[in-house]
């Protein structure tokens, strides 16, 4: 998508390790009506293998995920990374590796909101090692619902998650793939589109 | 707003201690469609007071505060409740009592997304105690921009949020009111919508 992608090089930053900086419109200030066209993007694309419910993770997934969802007309579930006290007991939990923030975090989500009849879109705002969006699968799997594609904005190249999801066997999309990142260089790839 | 109130009422839950689950729509899945629908009507609400921005907090106040971003055509910034590693070290921060989770949270906003020149529209999920809104008004405060409304979702009558947001001498809106919670029984106030 040519506008994120304009956007990745006009205010993404890279940080070092692998860590791109879009807090102006992804991260921590949302550009809503960019993230309204990245959701029917992402609808279009996956209206076809009819989609239930889309799920992602706290927090930085919402945006795009509820986009999408709107879209589609279909509900979001997103992933807690701790056991709110709403929630009941008896939860489907995993563990993901954190690309920036280290360690393991839990993601959580409440057995109700995904059932053996639901088919699952997951969507996320980066595509990095792919861990979180692995965990986001277990936990479609754990509920007995059916994986039909996944989404994300960002999409880095160089950290090799397009190929950890490919034991998955669904559609991976992106709407903006980095080549590479070195220093202040920011190199558009070609990815999916 | 009709729509909203008839959800409380069909699948809202009274937890005790006056938490009112609503993950079914709302807290962990959210209904997209409607979410859009409650951006449309505060955007409505407050785009006479000519908001340039939506703030929140993270994690529920994101949906319903993109929604409205949207249909006002504005950027929306979420407060962290810790700094991530992508903010840079001199922040805006608050503390504001968590009144689900007990203790006091941190609000982080980065400065250079609540500038002197911003109209800033607070909106959230719940309007309780308004302990949280309060924080966000202080970091608009501590921004240097100005506060022009703010919106909730559903408020808990029963908390007294309203009262404490009366010194901010700014439109309060609610799309949802809840005068009070027993046992099973909600009842429907007649808030402002």
């Amino acid at each position: 998508m040519r506008e994120l992608e304009q956007r990745i090089l006009a205010e993404g930053r890279n940080l070092g390790n692998g860590i791109l900086k879009v807090d102006s419109f992804v991260n921590h200030q949302v550009d809503a009506v960019l993230m309204n066209s990245c959701g029917q993007i992402f609808a279009d694309l996956f209206r076809k293998h009819k989609p239930t419910k889309v799920l992602t993770a706290e927090i930085s997934g919402i945006a795009p995920a509820v986009a999408t969802g709107f879209h589609l007309g279909v509900p979001v579930v997103y992933a807690r990374k701790s056991r709110p006290i709403t929630m009941p007991d008896e939860v489907l939990l995993t563990l993901s590796q954190s690309h920036t923030k280290g360690g393991t975090v839990e993601l959580v989500v409440s057995p109700e909101y995904l059932r053996p009849s639901e088919r699952v879109l997951i969507i996320d705002d980066f595509l990095a090692s792919g861990q979180t969006i692995l965990g986001l699968a277990r936990l479609t799997n754990a509920g007995g619902a059916t994986l039909i594609g996944i989404g994300t904005l960002i999409e880095k190249e160089f950290e090799g998650g397009r190929k950890a999801l490919e034991p998955l066997s669904v559609p991976v999309e992106s709407l903006a793939s980095i080549r590479s990142m070195d220093g202040d260089q920011i190199e558009i790839g070609n990815g999916e589109k």
